[in-house]
């Protein structure tokens, strides 16, 4: 059965919501509000007549019918009857934000198993138990927090709500924006492969960033994956790598993480792309979100800085990222238009008494160069007007802009490209990172 | 002879000072005026009665004399000629910021041996040539650029202007501020052996931090090093680690990297913490510079997000940092007070219906144990409070806080903890670094 009506409901119910603003029952109905959902929002709370403006019911066999998603906020040992209750008003999916199942040992295991079983029969596909919801940007579902509305090319899959609102928060602030986030919890029914599924089709989503801890459905994983990587890139960063790690995957969800290298290797091999920290997946992501795809890994480095260019020649022999040597014509040409100081190599180091024209003229010269497939552009000095050269010529070539050490020039430069929605990096590094997985 | 005039003159000369707010000879004006040094300025042009408000001297000589130090931003060939002229005037210690020098070939280096016989004739130590300055917070004496003024306990030793501006921003931004900041430049005289030696004596100085190209005297090198890592710490960023890197440079400074293996356990005999890239160098001196020295490794996690927490064990492992079991009696003890959904574990979960007070509770039980010497404070839900936790316990025992995904609260939250000069990291494994190198 289609997952579909879970980020695409024309109706919501929210079962346990709340007017007490420090309730998760109130916050969910808040941001569905505030994020202007498309469709009927259904409060459910026997002792309320009304939240947050809207008409609430005693039930939902009270609600109008036919709503098609239901987000689940009451105690644990209520759900069971809850679904039973969806099933008459005809919710096809349900999101169980509701903690106390497997991930509080047998006890809840057991009341787990029973609330999977009421879905398998009442037909009711269901994220959770003990989940963060699902945030939809382009109709207004925020069925989680916090409140994300910013809407872009990256959609995030993760065990974790943490993660999950961090990716979210950073992609907001600078601009990325976010198409479909789904926080999975203990995955009794709906996983990773079934979201990744849903992503593979999705017009919104040009990346897929992905935090997993215990991989269940190993086959069923991998198979989504390798579908899903041959439409838009699929990032992955593990829990769990660790011996200890994996013990505290354990603690955390009940699940087994298993053998990082098995694992490794099995997301190579689909095409995934894997990263080693919360920072390098949100960056990678962005990167790859923004920036369009290259033909190729051949990359030149573009600097003011000689010391940030050698660190981004450092990151790229690490990864490795193929520094081709500049194509001869372009030597000629970069020699006659560039000051004696200027050091034609790569890096091709501009030095610090650049400015923004030396940079659009260098760019132009590289890019028409089928051989230079990658541009990264150090901006380490207080050059005015290097946004408005990186807009111009953001279209013609994937480049990858690192912004750094500019003083308050680099405040209002690197403000002109996040409003553009152009990625910009602070660690040359990172930006290799990047240009790796583009 | 003594470099301590570099950073503590009584009256400073801008030789090639300028009306011209796009050169370097005003902006080098502009900061000293603006970070309020504390001796006299001197701006000597002989085309200029007055530049942004002081009073111009026509040349060194007409300066009032005993100028204890002289930044120099004319055209090279003419340097030598000043640094005669500086003699004439006493000066002693002279920033020569003006390019065109080894770092362009074989007439520049000509022109660079002439500069520094003349200065060695003349009994001046010199800073560059090629450089950008020197920065002093607690005399005013910005002599660099972008303008610094945040005082704080981090120094910065670099033979790049722009990872030096990069730590500077990043450090004034947080709140973190910075003691003494040197971009090296050529090197022709005064080394990172000669600044590490000052600032090893420094009270300034709680923490230096180095990013190095080329070591050409490294037995000098080592020697200040370690005799500067016992007063304290040391940290260290090598460019050119890679081969290609290398090259790089040879191409930007002339200076050979040398065998960066070699480097690398020569470093770690002499007690200096070695760092990947320019994030963690900045981010572990932050740590470093704030969080107080603990009296080990053993390091507990406590968190409200587990898969940050599996994250942070992660990195630890990689590292590694010990993670310890929790001692018996905080067990019991974290048993009577927490909820029951809470795992008391390493890392501690206090899961995601946490409060702030239950961060204060679990921080004051583990504070109370001697096998407990770092915790990791993660906190990844909207937590109102948390800040005032965190600055209470602070100087109880090294707490590393770790904030992210915590939405508006966040942003508050975090805000308080900088405004009281406590240091946030975004991510686990970065936190975990800091750990690794306290």
């Amino acid at each position: 059965m289609t997952i579909r009506k879970l980020f695409e409901p024309n109706s919501v119910a929210v079962v346990g919501a709340s007017r007490d603003p420090q309730k998760l029952g109130n916050v969910v109905v808040k941001n569905l509000i505030e994020a202007d959902f498309e469709g009927k929002i259904y409060p459910v709370n026997p002792k309320a007549d009304e939240i947050l403006g809207l008409k609430c019911y005693s039930s939902l066999e009270e609600a109008p019918k036919k709503t098609q998603l239901a987000v689940i906020v009451i105690p644990a040992e209520r759900v069971p009857s809850v679904l039973e209750e969806c099933h008459e008003n005809n919710v096809t999916n349900a999101i169980i934000i509701s903690g106390g199942f497997s991930e509080k040992g047998e006890e809840g295991k057991e009341l787990e198993e029973k609330v999977l079983d009421t879905a398998e029969e009442m037909g009711i596909r269901i994220l959770g138990p003990n989940c963060q919801g699902i945030n939809n940007t382009s109709n207004g579902l925020c069925a989680s927090w916090p409140l994300i509305t910013k809407e872009g090319p990256l959609s995030i899959v993760t065990q974790s709500g943490t993660i999950a609102a961090a990716l979210e928060t950073w992609a907001q602030e600078e601009n990325i924006g976010i198409a479909k986030t789904a926080i999975l919890g203990n995955k009794a029914d709906i996983d990773e492969a079934d979201i990744i599924d849903y992503l593979a089709d999705d017009e919104d989503t040009g990346v897929i960033g992905l935090y997993l801890e215990g991989v269940e459905k190993g086959r069923k994983f991998l198979d989504a994956a390798r579908v899903a990587s041959k439409e838009k890139p699929v990032v992955v960063l593990k829990g769990g790598r660790s011996e200890r790690g994996a013990e505290a995957v354990k603690s955390h969800t009940q699940s087994f993480s298993g053998k990082y290298e098995i694992f490794k290797s099995a997301c190579r091999q689909e095409g995934l792309i894997e990263v080693e920290n919360v920072t390098e997946l949100y960056n990678v992501c962005k990167g790859i979100a923004k920036i369009p795809e290259p033909e190729g890994k051949n990359t030149v480095i573009i600097t003011s800085s000689g010391g940030s260019g050698i660190l981004a020649v450092d990151a790229a022999e690490d990864l490795p990222v193929e520094l081709i040597d500049l194509p001869e014509k372009s030597v000629e040409r970069l020699e006659e238009i560039l000051p004696q100081e200027c050091i034609i190599d790569n890096p091709l180091d501009l030095t610090g008494s650049v400015n923004a024209e030396m940079y659009d003229e260098a760019i132009k010269i590289l890019a028409r160069y089928k051989d230079v497939q990658n541009l990264v552009v150090i901006s380490g000095d207080p050059i005015s007007g290097i946004a408005d050269v990186i807009k111009k010529r953001y279209d013609r070539l994937p480049l990858v802009t690192v912004m750094l050490g500019m003083g308050e020039v680099g405040t209002e430069e690197e403000r002109k490209l996040v409003d553009a929605g152009i990625p910009v990096f602070s660690d040359p590094s990172l930006a290799m990172k990047v240009v790796s997985a583009l």
